[in-house]
């Protein structure tokens, strides 16, 4: 199993990034401007992506965890197969001015180049949202920012 | 064994990149400004990094590979201790306009929060390597873009 790791710092409160994480309005603020469903433990999560005017696909996360200011935990139940039965972890600790977020997609059964791109791209997306806390702007999809010829 | 894994798609030949990669000012136009030393196979490049006007370390890395278009390793041998015997590794290929830049950064021990931190870092160094060469400018130390409170 491979595991794509970062950790950012975010200059708010763990509050501030915990709804940016935890609610829908957050995540589509942050990562995809079209994101459906619900943000409760058990439910539905749709994130759909598109480029250039059409959808490009997306993912659809089972919410597992949810602990206020701590943690956010998905498990991807469809998308791209190399995507579907792996989890999406942010954690969350508070030191002084900053909130740190720890962030895991984990248990990619091989490192192909799909997650080499995968992983480039959620470092940016973690900067959308480091934006977003912060300023009050992200650049969600589909104003993302472009890593390169896959998007 | 722990890697980190990037993918960048840049709008430019493989003879461009390859030059960003494999040259003493390359690196300094996109890594960090104070990079001394020769890379030339068997030789050893020194980075130096600072924030708010201090130096704040760096890393030696010999070169062990250099393929014209193609590659470019390194061994780390001082900085750090995460970081010593690690290996970092540029694959290139060109597919249409794009010259496409397989990252790793391989063999850490252990998935510890540096290597969290580390990770998010060279995918925002990988877009400095991307604009340099894109727009003739990058953002290397010490004006690289912060992503919390580690730098």
């Amino acid at each position: 199993m491979v595991d794509i790791l970062h950790r950012v710092g975010i200059q708010a409160s763990s509050d501030a990034v915990f709804k940016a994480l935890a609610t829908r309005e957050g995540l589509a603020d942050w990562w995809t401007t079209d994101t459906q469903g619900e943000s409760t433990v058990g439910g539905t999560l749709r994130f759909r992506f598109s480029a250039d005017g059409r959808e490009i696909g997306g993912f659809d996360m089972k919410v597992l965890e949810l602990h206020p200011l701590k943690r956010v935990l998905w498990q991807v139940v469809d998308g791209p197969a190399e995507w579907v039965g792996t989890k999406i972890r942010f954690d969350l600790r508070q030191e002084g001015q900053y909130c740190i977020v720890l962030f895991q997609h984990q248990g990619w059964k091989e490192p192909v180049e799909f997650l080499h791109h995968c992983s480039t791209k959620w470092a940016i997306f973690l900067m959308s949202l480091k934006s977003l806390v912060e300023t009050g702007k992200g650049r969600p999809s589909p104003d993302d920012v472009r890593i390169g010829d896959w998007h």
